[in-house]
């Protein structure tokens, strides 16, 4: 006996309910992308090791996944680095391939690989899977799917009022009313960080300020003491802990506080637009909030920063960021081509999608119709239907045995088949159709054209 | 200066006119699909390598990419084999994971494990891509899309009628019209190589047969009598050669010719039985056509076996195939499930549709009208008529920055945007908008209601 066959940690299967529900999130966002003008690329599995290393930090070269050379790839091998026996130096001699990481950087590597088929501004979406060595735990897996909105070649700040509507939109259509929007901008970190006099130290306490919603005030100021930073600078912080009010009220403290700094001056002025201007526009159902601990990954942006979370009394952290970024594109060569972009968490989105019972019952890739199988002569009978069935857009399906009827009816009941026909020799003189709703039990004898009106 | 960046040879970006002609085939696959009352599952881009490797043959395992271990994996290693350095001995101690190299096997060992949630027969449908390490030439790539269907779990010939009946109803969709199904039968080539009293040579048999279109009547032979194939037998072959008619022809002359054999018998009612429904229900644009030369990968199939290729006048070879497989769960510890699926060449229908000029022109993910951006004031003007105009469906855009006019349109028409809005001020104070026709020229003043209409 063989040993039951297994997937990777960190890997899923995923049948049929899931992927129909997986589409149906993504269909949503893919057509909230194409009427916001995006149009969609898709870049290789694997791109070549040069392309990705280096680009994630040292974790993250660690954690993409590397392709082994094909052939005899030892060959290649110097002696005096094998002998070594060092995984990390003889890596980039046996692998020059990787799985792709995320999106990003396979599309600043589209960019600039196409900057001169490409017209500017260039709006892309892309979804498609990324692949990670991360440590498998629940919600985090080794593969999974990112769908990203990016613009580049633009400064323009309408893209970020674009792209707030963009998510009110998407979450209003998944029926997900009441979404958070937050919204900071890295301007205004810099300039809390001069005003501080903790320029130095900008990453330090940019980490230790994100971590407010989870270990309080006391918490990230410890953690700003033990990275060196003064009392003095604290104290002048102080002010972001009792930091509420509407977006305007915010805005003014905040220009109060950071009177000094041009730079946090300069962040201001770019959240007041999106404020200002999202609130003459209006949203659906999401909320925009002014957060200005929000860090996520600030190496990466330089000037607006996005997270959305799921409405009150959902657990699930983010399901959905991006922001600003002004020169993504210069490692690799093209530079001054600013972007903005957003991206939604697919597997999270689906988790809270199913806690709060929101997946449409219609959302369902399922027959409608299963016709029984009483013999050759009755399925011909059966297959004449099915063929003009299918032609109306109808799924309906033949049992292909002449098996004995409760195993049918078992078969229509375990797959949630609506409706089974009964067509056997008396309906065939008949020209007439059996029909069972499978679930009243239900049945009436019907000719063809009643059947396909009575299943629509 | 960085070098511009590359991506792997045999690998492919799509850009968004790829893309959405590349989604306008599967979706009309998928559709059909569902219709016939297949399921999708998804299954991990890569796979235990011992679920992968033995199951494709020698070159197959070759062509499998292997992914590295990650962290200290030479760690692993003995020293005893790493002093061997020999890459074949070497990977399976640095490499635990491959990626899917097609989809059969990934979905039997997606039906053995979850053999218990199944309820057979079991009707599912996979699009995603598979890789493999094949030199990459036209039309060979590196990572490509499969698109299968198949069933397990029922031996019901009534299963390859809907197949056939599947093919003419996709590529009928994608009007493609003129499409051959050819079909065959694994028990045929059985009984003929029994007749030829060549069973031990059936594979070296099936191989030169299914050459005779590229190498012809003498080619043939010649590869026949390389591999020690008697005279005595190819004269028992010939009537295979003056091969023609109808299918009831073609049946009838198989029939006197395999008349000795049973296992020949049996093929020839199978193909009987599909070929005679097949007339009786219709097919509304392919060719159904019996060729006993067809085998690809005989070791595989054990009965049906099927070949789509492209209409009369376009080199393209097959764009789909399939066939069934008496054992495949076999391989997992699943024995007596039978299978049969097909299989749809993306790639090669994309050429063919893009030779044939038969993608439609509406076949586009492309913005339908675009707002020129003329200031501050007039684009919040322009964003509260785009936020409509997306409300009701209609891809709309705001050029985000206040450029110079030409540099805007410019934009439109290197985008093959088909509408163009200009309203400034004096549009704002009438609450109309300036539409042009990009095709045209044409330029209308219009309210709102009017706009919308105008562009639907």
């Amino acid at each position: 006996m063989l040993k039951k066959p297994s997937i990777p940690k960190g890997t899923r299967d995923f049948g049929p309910e899931e992927v129909t529900r997986r589409n149906y999130i993504m269909n949503i966002i893919k057509q909230a992308f194409s009427l916001y003008g995006f149009q969609p690329i898709e870049t290789p599995s694997f791109e070549n090791s040069e392309t990705l290393m280096g680009k994630y930090g040292d974790e993250g070269d660690r954690l993409i996944f590397k392709i082994l050379n094909s052939g005899d790839f030892l060959s290649k091998v110097d002696t005096e680095i094998y002998t070594e026996k060092d995984s990390n130096k003889i890596t980039s001699h046996i692998s020059e391939k990787a799985l792709r990481y995320d999106l990003t950087v396979p599309f600043a590597r589209y960019v600039v690989q196409h900057q001169n088929e490409i017209t500017f501004p260039f709006k892309r979406y892309q979804i498609q899977p990324v692949w990670r060595a991360d440590r498998p735990q629940k919600g985090r897996f080794r593969e999974f799917f990112q769908c990203d909105a990016d613009v580049v070649g633009s400064t323009s700040l309408w893209q970020e009022v674009e792209f707030v509507q963009l998510y009110d939109d998407v979450f209003n259509k998944l029926n997900l009313k009441g979404v958070t929007i937050k919204i900071n901008n890295r301007k205004i970190l810099s300039g809390i960080a001069e005003v501080m006099g903790a320029e130095e130290q900008l990453i330090d306490f940019t980490v230790a300020l994100d971590k407010l919603d989870k270990i309080g005030e006391e918490g990230v100021k410890k953690e700003m003491r033990e990275k060196g930073i003064s009392e003095n600078a604290l104290e002048k912080l102080q002010p972001l802990f009792s930091f509420k009010g509407t977006s305007e009220e915010k805005l003014n403290n905040l220009e109060k506080m950071l009177s000094t700094s041009e730079v946090g001056i300069m962040g201001i002025n770019e959240i007041r637009f999106i404020t200002e201007t999202i609130s003459k526009l209006g949203l659906q159902t999401a909320n925009l909030e002014i957060d200005v601990t929000l860090a996520r990954g600030l190496n990466y942006y330089t000037g607006a920063i996005f997270e959305v979370v799921a409405p009150d009394g959902v657990a699930m952290g983010s399901i959905g960021g991006g922001g600003r970024y002004d020169d993504l594109t210069g490692i690799f060569g093209l530079k001054n081509v600013s972007g903005v972009g957003i991206s939604f968490g697919l597997d999270r989105i689906y988790l809270v999608l199913e806690q709060l019972n929101l997946f449409p019952e219609t959302v369902s890739a399922n027959t409608k119709i299963l016709f029984i199988n009483f013999g050759e002569k009755e399925s011909l009978y059966a297959m004449e239907a099915i063929s003009k069935l299918r032609k109306s857009q109808i799924a309906a399906e033949l049992y292909p045995d002449e098996a004995k009827m409760g195993k049918q009816m078992g078969y229509a009941d375990k797959r949630n088949i609506a409706f089974v026909v009964l067509a056997g020799e008396k309906e065939m003189n008949e020209k007439a159709y059996t029909l069972k709703n499978m679930k009243t039990g239900e049945q009436f004898s019907l000719n063809f054209d009643e059947l396909k009106t009575a299943i629509k």
